[in-house]
């Protein structure tokens, strides 16, 4: 049986070759093959035209094939090596061009020579191909260039997948990330394929909280999945997260809500310090993902995002450079294993009341160990530490804060003391 | 036509040969010439012996002449070649006395030996000239001395001017500024120059605010006018500034109410912070002029300074050497254009609602520029950014502090997002 | 007569040669003398048994001698040479043993090698013998050692002493300090005896407060005091110090309340910061005395601990080096004036409005002086502070933060200005 780390990379790998786009067959196909995984997940096909608060469902966009010859009838432009060649949402084209109208519709990047960009025209008609800049630099010869786009824009429908696993209590962590872009690994697949193998995980333990996952193209697909849950989710939600950019092996970096102050906030705060201390910290003016939808005035959803290389800060971000090399099973499992402590986290915090007036005597309860070791040293001053923080007013996110130990080191004590009754749930 | 900053640096030379002091004929030449730029001006003539709080209206002080002739007959100090040479508040003296009685009623600074200091004896009866260090070491031969001051210190008046400016609302802005020191430029004259150029600005405007203009003796006066108009300003005023020391070139700064949390204080820190962030920052405990008075417990009201150069700060200041060459053009008008950005700062602060859920689709408005800039790139970065925040709860000073940009770059976007009823005002 | 440095080192030497411990004659003879010093204290003996909260008082431990002697009858060990070289609560023995069995009864410090160390065995029967590591190194003769131990550990007493001196109000400061080590000076002896001096002097002043001063053994004492007295302490106690480790000259300590912001932490924090600016700042984190009780959920008492070098921080705590060379005279007369200026402060505290709309004219009541020199200026402008910021909403304490200044250079000022009845007291 593979491990995490290599099941969740083979699945990075199926998925990669896929043509996505936020609207489409590539969509389909890679909800279908999660749900491979995920056997629960519903997937929602949201009619074209369908209003979504201020915005409405798009066309949807269908390719088959796309190229370019040359005035010798080379193929010098080929979809089918790499789906970024193409403009996303570019429409049909069948027709001859001079060199220089194909110009105006050819974007690459003089900076980054071998990448090819991606480039999209979601809102406004267009066509274009991308390519390398060193490929661009060939394409000079004057004479009639054949411009093929076998492209379908019409007509259909926005499919995004859900999946509600029930807990204990109604009220939900909500895991959110996007299924839109063609062939890119950190900012694409990461995020589907670590929430997958997160679910995965979740289904197989005991939940005190309800889990609302939705796989959705980002934006259009956060603001109609909103525009039609937005009222049971802020009566329920109490912390979730944006899933992207968790796959290369970068730094770790947090971006908070908007008003920085949730329980989602704290908790990734929280697991970032202890877990990897040198994390980068942005702010809500550096926000790019769904999280502009999930914290809009009036929406205030409690979202934050955990991500390694951020969307726009890396070089290979929007090009096809962001590939099966850049996101490895070491940069998925790091990411999955934070979010995945952030949840227990959640799940463990409660406000922690002690029973006793001035210290217990732990020793004749046996929690004072004979043999005394830096270890158990340690144990003692935590347990110590926490009964002197559980007045009932601090949750125990809040006295791992105070006494800066990690909230997991406290996990096995509080259960020690509750059993010993020293220590109970505050209501 | 001359610039505002000639016509300001002209009315500095104009009020500049004046001997004023907390009351007499000196003040009320100087509001009369103010009248003459603005008409609407009211003069206030408060009797002597006026109980104004804890004060009492002092005597009214007027002189004609001074001087002190050498036992040769040589006029050696002579009141008409400078204001500063006569100890304010000076008694008559008709009479002759010898060199060492001189030098007990003679004033200067060794550590400034070309500068005469300003010294006033408002509520004790003295009489004192003041000179130059080099002048006072020529002072040396044996002999009587003569020395004769006109001058009349007799119940009378204490004068001061008020500018009422209606607006929209009752809610009043304060700006206030003395008129009490003889021939000095930063801090005397170009506090009410600055206060008179603004003022024609008001009036040239529409107002949302009604503006409170007071031009008086510093301390005395403003106690006086508080004793006659607390009440009212208490209700009303919601931002003041106290005009002082807005002359010179040199560093801005900027001295907070008691309580550095008004209006006027938040909106004072960001003009400044983003318009001159090399402006010094002082505590109240530095304070040192009116503020004393306007935000002494009981009175509070919302006050605070800026400032180029502060009183007590500079060389130059309470001597002859702070003069004309002192403060320049450029000088006042740096400070008329900050003082005018804070009050446009207030006039167009307001909480603000964006009206729709999830981000709006700009583009289907044209809000999404076709051709993308790095100037309309800021532009929509700001546009997105002031929409993030425009949840209700936060003015639009809160915002720009928060998404670090100056006010005055979102009041066109926030006109143009209400003409696309995209934003309203929260009442 | 001596000087108060004087009388509390000679008092430290008189209780220093006391066998204490946490029950005992030790402790009885150590409150009879601090008793001939203080005649009101109260003496209470809790019988051995009784429940304290999750505590049960032990049996009372006393020896009357201890030694070992080796296979050659020489007295290698020798309690009445030291009362360290005994464990603490040692029971009773008398029997030869193998050098192997002796030396695992033995405890010493390889890294102090003139050190003897303090071991205490409360909770759980053993007995042991504590000495230098060089004089363990010279045991290591094989053949049988006596080993003699003449103690006595049945039920008993515990026993502690109480001293309530009433104040103008029913609300309370609170000293605690232990008297539970046996032959130590700074972590044992520095409390007692700087707590009797603070006592003394409270006996002799007028008090706006009541007192409540409790010498008792650490932990269990103050855990049985607290389960006899909370109920009225809470209602009463506005402020408490913990007195230990008082008496060296190195620098001082302050260990906060468990929530920091009580009045005994601010005024705590405000004489050091002014006399000692160099003082240590622990957190509760490290606590490690009664205010472990004192402050524990639910009792919440507002103690603070003010020290010079804080137990368990300087190289001689819990040895033979916490000695009468390492308390002095200097040290404990440098911690009895920073308690009693916390004390002075707290007394002084109060809520001050001044009377006057805008600033008073202080010349008029004698306040400006004539003649200014650089100390008269400090204190008008200390004056014009203190007024400026007396409005009723501010402590004398916060006011003295405000205008960072010392609160005792303003008592003065604050009985001058209500003489001249320009302040008054804020009910």
């Amino acid at each position: 049986m593979k491990s995490i780390d290599e099941s969740m990379y083979a699945l990075v790998c199926r998925l990669f070759p896929i043509c996505r786009s936020i609207t489409g067959n590539g969509v389909r196909e890679t909800l279908r093959i999660i749900a491979e995984e995920l056997p629960g997940l519903v997937i929602h096909e949201v009619p074209s035209g369908t209003q979504a608060f201020d915005w409405t469902v798009p066309g949807e966009w269908n390719v088959w094939d796309a190229y370019v010859l040359d005035p010798d009838g080379n193929k010098i432009i080929d979809f089918t090596k790499s789906n970024l060649h193409l403009v996303g949402y570019s429409i049909p084209v069948n027709k001859t061009v001079s060199l220089s109208e194909l110009q105006e519709h050819l974007y690459s990047l003089p900076d980054q020579p071998d990448a090819i960009p991606y480039i999209t025209s979601f809102y406004q008609e267009r066509w274009g191909f991308c390519v390398t800049h060193r490929q661009r630099e060939q394409i000079k010869k004057e004479g009639k260039y054949t411009v093929m786009i076998k492209s379908d824009l019409k007509s259909g429908y926005l499919t995004y997948a859900e999946l509600l696993i029930p807990g204990k209590c109604q009220e939900e962590i909500f895991l959110s990330t996007y299924i839109c872009h063609p062939s890119m690994a950190n900012n694409e697949l990461s995020g589907p394929v670590v929430t997958t193998f997160l679910v995965k995980w979740l289904l197989s333990r005991k939940r005190k909280y309800t889990y609302r996952i939705v796989l959705a193209p980002e934006t259009i697909g956060s603001i109609t999945y909103l525009s039609r849950n937005l009222e049971e989710m802020k009566k329920q939600v109490i912390a979730g997260y944006n899933i992207t950019c968790v796959g290369d092996e970068r730094a770790y970096s947090f971006l908070p809500s908007r008003k920085a102050d949730s329980l989602a906030d704290k908790v990734a705060l929280h697991v970032l310090k202890h877990m990897h201390p040198g994390f980068k910290q942005y702010t809500y003016l550096e926000r790019g993902s769904d999280e502009r939808q999930y914290c809009f005035p009036g929406v205030d959803l409690p979202v934050a995002s955990i991500m390694r290389s951020k969307y726009g800060t890396y070089p290979e971000y929007h090009t096809s450079l962001d590939d099966l090399t850049l996101v490895t099973p070491r940069g998925l499992k790091g990411s999955y294993d934070v979010i995945r402590k952030c949840i227990e986290c959640i799940e463990a915090d409660e406000y922690l009341q002690v029973v006793t007036l001035c210290e217990p005597k732990l020793d004749k309860r046996g929690l004072y160990p004979t043999l005394s070791t830096k270890q158990t040293n340690n144990l003692v001053r935590d347990m110590m530490n926490l009964l002197a923080y559980a007045d009932g007013s601090c949750s125990l996110l809040e006295i791992a804060d105070k006494i800066n130990v990690p909230m997991w080191n406290l996990i096995p004590i509080v259960k020690t003391l509750k059993h010993k009754k020293l220590l109970l749930r505050n209501h």
